[in-house]
């Protein structure tokens, strides 16, 4: 739950930092980061493939490579000038640079004359805190160059960048629009993976729950809700994000990419499906959850009131004759104690069945 | 319970072993299996039959047989080789060999150049543990020749295979088209069975509920509710799919079939409207069982009230008169005990009277 | 409540019957029924007409009346034999036929090269029992030829038949394009008479409920919302029914008819407005009784709590000076007596005075 | 809330009679009136005006006035004969004459070739009763004449006539769509008057819940929920009335009135929202007042439990040593009495700590 | 809270002075204010800036300046005769007029042919009181023209007023439509200003609740979730207004303002996003408190019937052995007193037993 609250606190924090500011003024409004940006150039063609690490920004030039395809991958947005530096090799529009280090975005997709803009939400779970963790993605496709940037260095495209480097397969043979689709379709993988997770501590929520469970899993339910709500907001708009890059015209659509966005789209909708159903059963759970606290209580008072109303009764006979008037006729009666006695008996077993009757046992 | 909580967790294992993967990767990730893959042929036209079991992937040629149509049926998914080699003999995209092997797809229809493919999830109920047992369905429509691929051996179509044999009908004259719309309509006729054993279970809490049922229930209630979201997962895509297959133009229409596919269509409305209802239902019930728990609270607390509320002054009365101070006068006087009785009865009927106007009689 | 379960159990039933045929097959699966199906046939014109009571199915021709409009009305379904030489007479399709058998139809409308086909269920409400009851009706338009199919004897149409043989209005000099709108604006009449029941019967329970109702009440309210949300399924569609039906190209047209069927699609709306209205009406009704459940329950405790907390303290004094140890001081002191009363008396002040300043009186 | 039960009651009471008539039959359904119908007929252009009160129905002639506007008011829907005379000299539809009795009709704009019919709802709030008054208003717009059907003497559509006598301003230059168009706006404005008491109402039912109010309150805010409800019926259908107004071909739009009829069409939207606004804010109330309910039932219950806890034990041990057996050595022992004080002195002390260590203080 | 409510009522009084009025009155209806309006002059183009401080109404005219942009601000609407001679100067509609000082507008763009109307809502926050507050902003866009009229001195464009003096960047260069795009952009930028506001609310109420919070918390919480309700009644309009101001083709829109509106529209979104996102947090949060309030409630019985059922057993031995029977065997016996001890401890662990079963401990 912590966690929920840190995405939540760090995004609120944001925005109100530009409030005044000029719309298009490149400012940084994230947290502190203490590392320098790092800039990776991969290079790949059919034919060969290229790795340069910690590049230059001032190498960074605007013409696509000769042949292939060239992959610009900067981590860190915080280093203001670096961002700036590659919006002005790419002619990038200041809105755009304005969003690219301006994190919490919403997952959209921004048409411009030569140029793609995608922002996108990569969300990964911290297995530690129960954390879900969210990372902004922005990526720029332009000709058959793809510049991407990130938050924080450590990404999940491992599998691509090996893919690459492997030299078989579809990536190395197709464009950069093949690439972003790769990256996008990592992303929405990642999201089954996440919900994944969600769904396994649903379970466990579930099974303490029918136990009988302490007020902490009403804790734990409410934050995996909350997760779900914050989740809910990075993946619901990628689905438009891949629907209309397929009707981009910008993009440079080959039959094949279209067949592979279709796909992704349709993990999309899927993940948005599973994202829906654990909205439905954890509403679910709360609601047999306070059933079964009411259903519980009557446990308790029914026990409470099957000790009360047998003893409560009988203790008054017992008090009646514990009085110390001096002509109590009873006192004096030679069976009154056997009788006292009888009669609370009878009690009891009229009480007894008087409950059972009421199916209270 | 115990079975929606299987199928649940099934679900969830099988997406997380692609992340990292290139699409289009054939991968297999549902539960391991111990029985090899079995492939059955029937070849059919209006004037004759024969059904090849146990067929060779092999001897799968792509061309359609001279007259007539071609059912390829595979059982065992979970033997990638042979998917595919199939995938490789009918040109298949390896997106769809993908979506083959990768169970728990979302129902759905895909248009290629020049074949289909359908996804769809097949619904029985295990009547041992009041269990929704799901199996994903895809098939292949190419030219004359249909090729369906299932997890298990054993399905709901023997009743097709049956007409077939029977050489009689509608289905012997018509194309692989009708084939097609045959085993949709199977699987959405099937909705209804598995739909009216959940309306049985309903019926059952409903008069479990009424009869102050314990909290065995409620979790029925509860695992029902979660059986309908996972049904719904699967009823409500098969109406697109059903919806598009009608518009589709790889999908040879006549005439004929499109009447039948608007009623498999109607058929699904149906199927989705009965599920809505439930769910409508089943949360009708809960609210009911949450009053009704309050209104037995209140009869319980009533009871302990009253109860309490005569006896304990009495128990007071009698508790001074206990006491063993030498100067009560009260001690000495002679028909003290005889009015400490009427001062008792008669708080006793104002006790009465108070609670029968409250109307807690 | 009984009825709304027969209702429900009754639709389940049927459909269960049926998986496993061939679509188009002609079979009832309704529940059994004794008497034979009748067909009676009523011909009129603008001058003339003529009815034949328990006509023979042999008897009925495909060709119109020379002049005039053909209703051809059928009670029994059940007797699959006589619906199938109908359908073969007027060259039904066997899907229709199915449809017209399989009562439970959601209501819709079909449009086939030479007729209509019009599925309804009319609403009628038995007092006796407080139950909705549905019937099926289906309703074939073939130029100037109706055919209706009822499951049982008895309708609500006797107020046309006798608009028909009063020989004067509209009804006899249009054709059956009119007829075929008369019997759906009774149908949707009929919607007001039931809803007009049920909200007889909703506020006679909301009157109960404010005045601290038992708990047959909740059940009431719990079996209304049921049959709103059967209702529903029955008028909803009819809507759709209604307003496809103005666009339908075989149903002829005339500006006259057109006007008519606006009118009962206004109706139609009418009628979902104040089923939509119940509904939230019941949801508050729910919310006020849990609401005023929680009320009564602290006003119950409120009782429970001060009674207990003056008296058991006061109890507990007088328990201390019932104790016979030797030395007790207090025994021997002249006025201990009267100090405890006052002691009581002081508490009971103060205790009271508390409750009172938290507003528990 | 007996105002919105009688609304209630009416609406229902209407429908019921139709049941088995003809369509366009005019007959009149709502309560029974004993006044007769009045026309009053207002006749005015740029530069004269003329009013004529209680004119006979058969001075009433079809053909428009030589110039300027023509309005003529019926108040009486009951007095079924003159609105029938009404609709042969104008040639209306029957069904128009029915819908203009029928009372309880939902706001709808119906075109004929050579009118238009309005229907509408007044709604007035009645500050005795606390009730909401619901009118029918029926608009006949036929050339330059507008004819409107009351139900009863007495409109909000005094000032419209105050600002035709006034000789001034824009309503005295325009058509009779303008006066349409004012009397729609004139019903729009009051719905704001009506919502604003209802906000009111609300207001300080809110006050009251807030000071721990009485079971009363709830009751008020039930029937202002349901008020809400009619009213949303009312309100919801007269944004679609002026919305298709506005695209109608018959009314004669000039600039104009165009520029009116968005105003009122915002006006219309902002009604809307208020009420949407006011739902939910009655939920929300229903959901605070639950969980303070609850809440003080926890402060009962701890109190309760609290004098409960300490004084059970108390007077337990009291009751020990009131026993009387003989040999009890405590009895003898010097110190006992002193010694039970002590420790039913820790007892208390250290209950009081526990609770206090619970937060229950 | 209180400030919510003050924003309610005064949105209420507002509307009903107006009803009874023509359209189209200039009737100011907002609270009453002792302060004469101002109007400010700013012109400006990319080379020169000028700005005149409480210019009269009376030096407005209605040419263009020679050059640059021309931005009229007008604080106080409530002096209509300003607002009058403005509408006169500028050929207003005299409903755009109404919409001016009639404040409590719903957010709206109106296109006329020579001129546009936006009316929009400027939230802020006030930290003292934790209060929304509302002011109704209307801009007129005509030619090089903006006229924007506020209810108080004092905005939000401080830092527009700042960007243009300081004579660098975008705003001198471009038009007027370009200063209406960046009016519009700063009433959104402080949407997310309130909303941050609202969220540290929201997170100091939620960690009040989990530390088992007083009623206080959730007075706060229905306060809050009033204040959502009415923030989105500004937010939500405001979208369309954006949206269609980018199709409006009065606005004189070059491709360089279309960007910065896509820039606000996303904005919007986003806003809308957040407030949806705390509106459904709100909700889990009253559900999670529902469930607490409920748990702790289950505490407090438990201990109660626990200590209760433990001890009134043993008070009833007590109670029976103080009994002053002359004849009751057991006083006589030796070992009576310690055997009562010794079933008394008995009695105790067997119920500390049972409780400890049931898992109470």
């Amino acid at each position: 739950m912590k966690a929920a609250k840190a995405v939540l606190s760090k995004r609120k924090k944001k925005s109100s930092k530009k409030v005044g500011l000029a719309p298009g003024t490149v400012a940084y409004v994230g947290d502190a980061r203490d590392f320098d940006a790092a800039i990776n150039v991969i290079l790949y063609s059919e034919t060969k493939d290229q790795e340069i690490k910690n590049a230059s920004v001032k190498d960074i030039k605007f013409e696509d490579p000769a042949e292939g395809v060239r992959w610009i991958n900067i981590d860190g947005i915080h280093q203001v000038s670096v961002i700036e530096q590659i919006g002005q090799t790419f002619s990038l529009h200041n809105l755009v640079l304005e969003d690219i280090v301006h994190t919490d975005q919403r997952p959209k997709l921004d048409e411009f004359d030569s140029y793609l803009y995608v922002a996108a939400q990569m969300v990964t779970y911290d297995a530690d805190s129960h954390q879900i963790v969210t990372e902004q993605l922005s990526i720029i496709l332009i000709n058959n160059t793809l510049i991407s940037f990130q938050e924080l260095p450590g990404d999940l495209f491992e599998g691509i960048r090996e893919r690459i480097r492997s030299s078989t397969g579809r990536l190395r043979r197709l464009g950069a629009d093949y690439l972003l689709y790769a990256m996008l379709d990592t992303i929405v993988d990642h999201y089954f993976a996440v919900l994944e997770k969600i769904g396994d501590d649903l379970d466990e929520i579930e099974v303490n729950l029918l136990n009988e469970a302490a007020n902490q899993d009403i804790n734990d339910l409410h934050s995996l809700k909350r997760e779900l709500i914050l989740l809910r907001k990075s993946i619901w708009p990628m689905r438009e994000v891949i629907g209309s890059l397929s009707k981009s015209q910008t993009f440079q659509k080959n039959l094949s990419t279209e067949i592979y966005l279709r796909d992704a789209y349709d993990h999309c909708i899927r993940a948005i499906d599973t994202l829906e159903l654990y909205r439905e059963m954890s509403s679910s759970l709360m609601d047999m959850h306070l059933s079964s606290l009411s259903n519980r209580m009557n446990t308790v008072m029914k026990t409470l009131t099957i000790i009360s109303t047998i003893f409560i009764p009988l203790t008054f006979i017992a008090g009646v004759y514990g009085m110390n008037f001096r002509n109590m006729p009873e006192f004096d009666f030679k069976y009154s104690y056997a009788i006292v006695w009888i009669v609370m008996i009878l009690i009891t077993l009229m009480m007894v069945r008087y409950f059972r009757k009421k199916g209270w046992f």
